[in-house]
């Protein structure tokens, strides 16, 4: 029953949630996909990290969102920072944190896995409607159902700050991981580009944590 | 705001849903799905059928099925009508329509619609647990708080059985092409194999429909 089954990108957030779940459960199986996204580097970051945790890392393609296009992480459209008319970055991809929780658990009911563990977090965040805590429990009810199978999504960074996560990747101890692997950066510029919202939250946070953390 | 999306997967139900869509909405698209099915011969049928409303088709590949396997549907299993030890038959492919319904969201976002329209229904049907009512809201609620944007799900067959879905395709005056063009059969097999759930279903409908129709 604690077979756990981590969604990582590669990024802060998910590779803090990986070494969260290898302290909390027994058994941790990684997951990411390659959705076509233009930071496409971050996958690299995936597997050097799985491989530093000695977790089994399993990569699953999606061609979709190539296909959809009309955002600025799976089409030829540059990443700015603006609100575009929906009042969201045009990073938003619609329907990605829905769909890849749909197939991360379409991949653990085979495997019999019931937690799934990812990333999101909606106090320092880009505004994404799918990092909100209404829209993990809304998707978990929605996967239980449609499979009639019960998963239970945890999100362990849902309200910590940038801040607190650098913080609680300190107190695990994987803090020196994610800084020299993980990829946050949109643009995928390796160690950042210092533009896009993913850089400056990043960033950011790390001088907050640094603040707090030594006075 | 009377702009909507049909998911035309080719085969009886989802033909019925385009022409009662047809019907009751002012301006309609139909959506389909290229995700490595056993029987990618209903592709050939959704085309023909599109053409034949007149209605614009597009068509989305999803290659993440095949990748996943583990199904009769996407993987190199042969059909069969048994239970499995999860109580389904083994053509069930976890989080399917979830995750159709989601990229159809996707599409129905960029293109400002608010009406997706979908073929599952609960009465003559294999035991899917994605084709129940309850999934179906379940799913609704999910795109709607992750997308920040109101998709209304309309299934208008939901409560019909086979019986009646032949019943509504001839109301409405599209029973011909429905009977013609459209395509169920699992295996693939034009005009059907006579032995998968899908191929049972629809001639048993069929059959019911016939009799109670002309007494």
């Amino acid at each position: 029953m604690s077979k756990t089954l981590v969604l990582l990108s590669g990024g802060q957030d998910s590779t803090t949630c990986l070494f969260w779940a290898i302290k909390e459960f027994s058994s941790v199986e990684a997951i990411s996909f390659d959705y076509g996204q233009r930071h496409h580097i971050e996958l690299d970051s995936a597997k050097t990290i799985a491989k530093e945790a000695g977790v089994t890392q399993t990569v699953l393609p999606i061609n979709t969102f190539n296909a959809l296009g009309g955002n600025a992480l799976t089409d030829q459209i540059n990443v700015n920072n603006k609100m575009e008319s929906n009042k969201l970055p045009n990073t938003f991809v619609p329907g990605r944190n829905l769909i890849f929780l749909s197939f991360a658990a379409a991949y653990a009911y085979q495997k019999e896995i019931r937690n799934l563990i990812a990333g999101m977090n909606q106090t320092d965040y880009s505004g994404y409607p799918d990092c909100r805590i209404e829209s993990i429990n809304a998707i978990q009810n929605a996967i239980n159902l449609a499979m009639d199978y019960n998963i239970t999504i945890h999100t362990p960074l849902m309200f910590k700050s940038k801040a607190e996560i650098w913080r609680l990747s300190h107190d695990i101890g994987c803090i020196d991981i994610v800084k020299k692997y993980s990829h946050s950066c949109y643009n995928g510029v390796k160690g950042g580009c210092n533009y896009c919202n993913a850089c400056i939250l990043r960033e950011k946070g790390f001088k907050e944590f640094e603040k707090s953390f030594i006075p």
